[in-house]
């Protein structure tokens, strides 16, 4: 007998009678919830100890001293050791409007317009929770972030894909040569659909949306009157001054606009699990409803921590040190490609770059693991060079629907939030790849 | 014009033509989950600021130092500055499974059995994500920890109540006088029924479920296939010797049932936001898949801090010696309520005690709030001591479906998980009860 919907994550293989076992909601049968991820596969457990791993996009160095203190601090008092309110901790949404202000260009209401969240991850699934009726289509430009698909399915929503499409003919592109096919878009839109996801700064694809792009979003969102998402948990990441413009902050987007952000990213603190929601009061406070059921609130501590950090941040002029940093990390990376002679994705933004491995080869029998095969040709580069060369990257067709598996199996992700030691490391491993290069095919 | 779905909380009162907003889904109108709840009504800002908080349930004083080390330590390694595995951190599991393997008499596996979550109440929503289909039907006694019915509604379910019934006969009842109607239990079962919820010791009667009471509802469960959800978030805290009985641990209930725990409930911690889910890799990994997309993953460094907690709760006897604490606790108001003359509920377990408030009696015309009017009476007798006699409570009716407010409107909540000498302040202020306890009608 085996379990009435199968075994999730090919896991739970007890071999007794399970006929009786409770069956799990077919809502996890939908969107990748149950299929091995590309985190698994690319997990660290699963190659080798001294393989350095540029996949995950968690940085290996520290958030600052002075948020560490703060969150110090925060543990030695009882009130930060409790239940903070679901809206999130008073010094907190003070501080997020002290910083988003001049942001956003707006007094913002911390009572109705600014929610904490257990993480950037978990404020976007309380948006889905509190406004997606079953059936409500949801359009996401790809590659997306892959925690947004199930988060939709989940809800009842249907994902509908948009993908960004890349100019790959001249060598020398940057994530500004992801398009958006407007055109495609406006056909994209049913009567169903309620809500697009931007993101920008993009993960992976490191694009910095112009003025022009969001415009254009904009005027679709305003036409079909649909909810906008926007995650911009990389916002204090761009290079080459490239300005982060706010979808929320054109003409009548305000309304119909929920910006996401998190102090994991701005902070080097993925583990601190706090991020937020800003907008009208008509998103934030069914989103309010839907997050104090599912998590109540956010931890108390890491809020207060989060607080200094926003607190201190302009004064300390943090993020145009830590943008310097990133673009000496950035800048590693690329050499080494160039190096190499091969193509890449030059990033705007996020900690991420695009390496086009289409011409990179293997051996015809190169003995691949069952997780790889049957995959997109980006899996298999990306296991071959995690072994071969002992860097790991993540297979970009992780974040592409089916039908369009075709454009991201020519990138790998390389995650440059790791320190230059690292990084340097990691150069030198991928110089090697000159030798697999296939330049008959450039 | 006004929201299409109206107003949220009552608290996006935008005054803009609004006619153009997105509407929030239909499930935030189901659940109460967009009604003002109690805490709302009885939050310490609406409260004279005097008045001696009772109502919820949350300590007013700190975790133990060598926690708040632990926490500290974490806090300056850069591992625990970033993401953990959605299944927890390795030392939390590793020290869940020293802590519980002998209370469940069995070899848990760490990876298949346990699963960290974003405190007890997001495993719990975790589980109702996994396992729910839409109409599924959830049994829950009466009166119920709040949460469970919004989460059951947002997920599809459809709850169905069980009152547990009051012996109010005599003057001295206990928590074990709340009992089961087993045929009314019975009754409740249909075959669209998918889940029972369990809460053992019980918020907010103080209920220790005994071994009878438990195997009867096992056997209920294994004849109609049942999956069990079983909250023993207050399961350290038993009184006069009581025994804590695991459902889990009844002949064939391992395989159907999720026990979930609180380190915030252990170890006065309620603002760290680490919970967890012990069960078979088949209810726990479907679970897994579900928090994995609703938050990633807990907070790193307060898991850390558990588990520097749970390895050292049992040679530090620190359950032993906040038991005692807690039933000095206990006796502050036990001893007051005697005094006064008034009937309660003596708790056998949790930190909450029933106060019968039938016999409290206030003027005709007292200027009630319009929140607390239309009400069960023991939001007015709720309103009336805590304005009057400075200390609040919480209306027992809250936690009861329409039909049965009869049950709960005799009761107050009085929650004793503060220290000594607020206790005692506010049982000499709770004496003055006595001038309004109306003799005839006892």
């Amino acid at each position: 007998m085996v379990h009435p919907n199968g075994s999730p994550n090919g896991t739970n293989g007890v071999t007794k009678d399970r006929s009786k076992l409770i069956p799990f909601s077919s809502r996890l049968k939908e969107g990748r919830a149950l299929a091995q991820d590309v985190w698994s596969i690319f997990n660290a457990a699963n190659l080798p100890a001294d393989c350095i791993n540029l996949g995950q996009g968690y940085m290996n160095f520290a958030p600052p001293e002075w948020i560490k203190d703060a969150a110090n601090d925060a543990l030695n008092t009882v009130a930060a050791s409790h239940y903070s309110h679901p809206k999130g901790r008073p010094r907190l949404r003070q501080a997020l409007k002290k910083y988003y202000d001049p942001k956003f260009g707006r007094d913002l209401d911390i009572e109705q317009e600014i929610l904490v969240t257990s993480g950037a991850n978990e404020g976007q699934y309380s948006v889905f929770v509190a406004f997606l009726e079953e059936g409500d289509e949801v359009i996401m430009f790809e590659p997306f972030f892959d925690q947004y698909l199930p988060s939709v399915t989940f809800n009842g929503g249907k994902p509908v894909y948009v993908p960004l499409h890349p100019d790959v003919s001249h060598g020398k592109i940057t994530s500004n040569d992801w398009v958006i096919d407007f055109d495609e878009l406006r056909r994209a839109i049913s009567p169903r659909t309620k809500m697009i996801i931007v993101n920008t700064p993009h993960n992976p694809v490191g694009k910095v949306f112009t003025r022009a792009e969001l415009e254009g979003i904009a005027a679709l969102a305003e036409e079909f009157n649909l909810l906008v998402m926007s995650d911009e948990v990389y916002e204090s990441l761009t290079f080459d001054d490239k300005e982060h413009v706010r979808i929320a902050n054109l003409p009548g987007m305000w309304d119909r606009t929920v910006t996401v952000g998190s102090a994991g990213k701005m902070f080097n603190a993925t583990g601190y699990r706090v991020g937020w929601l800003i907008g009208p009061a008509s998103i934030i406070q069914p989103t309010l409803a839907a997050t104090t059921r599912i998590v109540f609130c956010s931890n108390s501590p890491l809020q207060e921590a989060a607080a200094a950090g926003l607190e201190q941040v302009v004064d300390r002029k943090f993020f145009e040190q830590q943008r310097k940093e990133y673009n000496e990390r950035r800048q590693i990376l690329i050499d080494c490609f160039d190096d190499i002679g091969l193509k890449y994705t030059r990033p705007e933004g996020s900690y991420f770059i695009l390496l086009d491995i289409s011409e990179v080869t293997w051996p015809e029998n190169y003995p691949f693991p069952e997780s790889v095969k049957g995959r997109g040709r980006d899996f298999l580069a990306c296991w071959y060079i995690a072994l071969e060369f002992g860097v790991s990257s993540i297979p970009v067709s992780e974040f592409y629907c089916e039908e369009h598996v075709n454009i991201g199996e020519r990138f790998a992700r390389f995650a440059f939030c790791k320190d230059v030691a690292t990084l340097k490391q990691a150069a030198e491993r991928l110089r090697e790849l000159k030798r697999i290069v296939n330049k008959t095919s450039a």
